[in-house]
């Protein structure tokens, strides 16, 4: 009678489901896909996962696709299937990703670095989207805010403060669905490696209230490139979240209990914030850092006498100032040059270099590496 | 010299984007869907914005398929490609929710009802992701609590709490996802329409610390059927969260300040919680309520003597037991039934029939309705 009650509920309320078991990760860690597709000409599986653009999956007898990867290091991948040529994300994996306007699905293989992006059994930090007042803009924006696991139930104790930072295409979103930040934090704090901090994630698009579907402007399709992003007012508008935060959160504010660190449009805002207001931040990490990116037609005070708004930082230097960036990085000559000033002036800083290019493998990589830094 | 770069940077970062203006809602609210796929032998477009299954899409010379509906009416609709009979989301629409295991695209067409789903120019409240203690189930589990705009300014202004309890295959997210409840409780806070409240989402699957993903479990399969659901631990274990809301928000913590409602089995659950602690709720909320559908061989105290239990809520009645159910509801029967023991009885409710059946459309609309009836 039960059995006979879901069924009538699943015609009313649901669609049809797939049934596949797809991705099944293997005990080598090698991964299958499959997808049941009868009257499909070619299935394609294409993803980070592989260096090839894509590969053919093979049809069986019942008209399912499949393909079984080698054994895979532990990493979180993307991937989605070529139906026909056309791109679309596998219909038996509801984890999907959206990376601008592109939607993927993803898997964890674990028992290596993976491990930080699972959610594990430990205690969880909560992760609220929260809509600040920003005078200087002169609108509310929404950002994402990470509270660590205990911070509801001491209520007297007081925390550092960690900005993390998008890319170009991002926003308050991206280091939550992408960048895996919670289950990062969650997991290091959990292992002592990290010590319990707020990060707040804000979005770094400043013609934006809000990641797209989140803000009046509707369903609108995400756009990689919108303006003003490296034109001075992400900088000059940083104080009011700094402000918001430290009203609004049992913060310690002060140098020392504050960092910043950002990927590559937000890299770049990292290095420029840090050193328009020089008695903010103690701790600096540039990820694939979009250095030297900026608009050069504008006259913002936030990129006026760069030099010297280097020395007045270093003379009283920032604890960690942390450089990290792929060798095969579309900017890493402008770290590299970057690396090169900061040298010659004798500026202390840490670098980090991995494999790899542009991609959020690094970042998330950049993040695990970074954090264990903090507030020591 | 910036598109240059910009050129690199989505080589190394990005998946290629598909660029079909789809789903496209014209000037008289017909809908055109597209997708580019030259190769594939047939394309339907399904969902709930039409009666039948499935709708062909016709190719153009380009291979772009392609198919307009006529007007349709206010509404949040979702909807999937099917490419040589493949159930896919549109490659296009990166707008996506997930009910229990299948995701679907979404789009909204305004000037009515539907308004109320959109994100507008209004103040936003706060969504936070909390993990609470329950001392009862022996574990942390994770909610979803809406604080209304304002709440982060106004220190020392307490609100009423409203809990919305989600059905079968559903989680903690599923109010927020399908329910669009953070948008229309905006909406009509802005409007004056309804009381600033806060509004407390829990997990009513008493066997899941979390929503499919978000858990230790991995990203395992959502299951419509899980174990426990209405066999009296929700609703015996369900102080616990009240006890957390309470220490930890800044409530009234009175019964004319509390509020339940849910839909299918978290109707249930409100009906069963509410008669439980007859002393918690003065405005109970039952949206297609899944009455009578207990596990009819437990003996948890929570479903013991259910008429006692009834005529003791009923000797301090709640201010507001409302109660909406679909004409085509499957459900339909066992709330007539219910209806007519509280007639029999003469214990006061209000009640609401709306057309159609067991679908999320109609949870909204009751929301929309139940809403405005709180704390008044």
């Amino acid at each position: 009678m039960m059995l006979i009650a879901a069924s009538s509920w699943g015609q009313q309320s649901l669609w049809n489901t797939t049934t596949e078991d797809s991705p099944q990760i293997n005990s080598d860690n090698s991964v299958t896909f499959r997808m049941l597709a009868p009257k499909a000409n070619s299935v394609q599986v294409t993803g980070d996962f592989q260096t090839v653009k894509s590969t053919d999956m093979v049809k069986d007898e019942k008209g399912v696709w499949s393909y079984t990867t080698p054994p895979l290091s532990s990493e979180l991948y993307n991937y989605n299937f070529m139906i026909d040529s056309v791109k679309v994300c596998d219909p038996s994996n509801v984890y999907q990703i959206r990376d601008v306007s592109s939607v993927m699905n993803l898997f964890i293989v674990g028992g290596g670095q993976a491990d930080w992006y699972k959610v594990k059994d430990v205690s969880h930090g909560t992760v609220s989207k929260v809509w600040y007042d920003s005078p200087t803009l002169g609108f509310k924006r929404r950002m994402t805010v990470y509270t660590p696991a205990g911070y509801e139930y001491n209520k007297n104790k007081k925390y550092p403060v960690f900005y993390l930072l998008h890319g170009m295409g991002g926003d308050e979103n991206a280091w939550m669905d992408l960048g895996r930040t919670s289950q990062i934090l969650d997991n290091m704090i959990a292992q002592g490696k990290v010590v319990p901090m707020i990060v707040v994630m804000p979005n770094g698009n400043v013609v934006q209230d809000a990641a797209p579907g989140e803000s009046n402007k509707g369903l609108i399709q995400p756009n990689m490139y919108l303006p003003k992003t490296m034109d001075g007012t992400m900088e000059t508008s940083f104080p009011d979240i700094v402000k918001y935060v430290e009203s609004h959160y049992r913060t310690v504010a002060d140098k020392s209990h504050r960092a910043i660190a950002g990927l590559s449009m937000g890299g770049f805002h990292s290095q420029t914030i840090s050193k328009l207001y020089p008695n903010l931040f103690d701790y600096v990490g540039l990820f694939s850092a979009a250095i030297g990116m900026e608009d050069k037609k504008t006259s913002s005070p936030a990129y006026a006498d760069p030099d010297g708004k280097l020395k007045v930082q270093f003379e009283h230097a920032p604890k960690v100032y942390w450089i990290a960036i792929g060798k095969d990085d579309f900017l890493y000559n402008q770290n590299a040059n970057y690396r090169k000033t900061l040298d010659e002036n004798g500026y202390h800083y840490a670098y980090y270099e991995s494999d790899g290019g542009h991609i959020w493998r690094n970042w998330r990589v950049y993040l695990t590496k970074f954090l264990p830094l903090l507030f020591k």
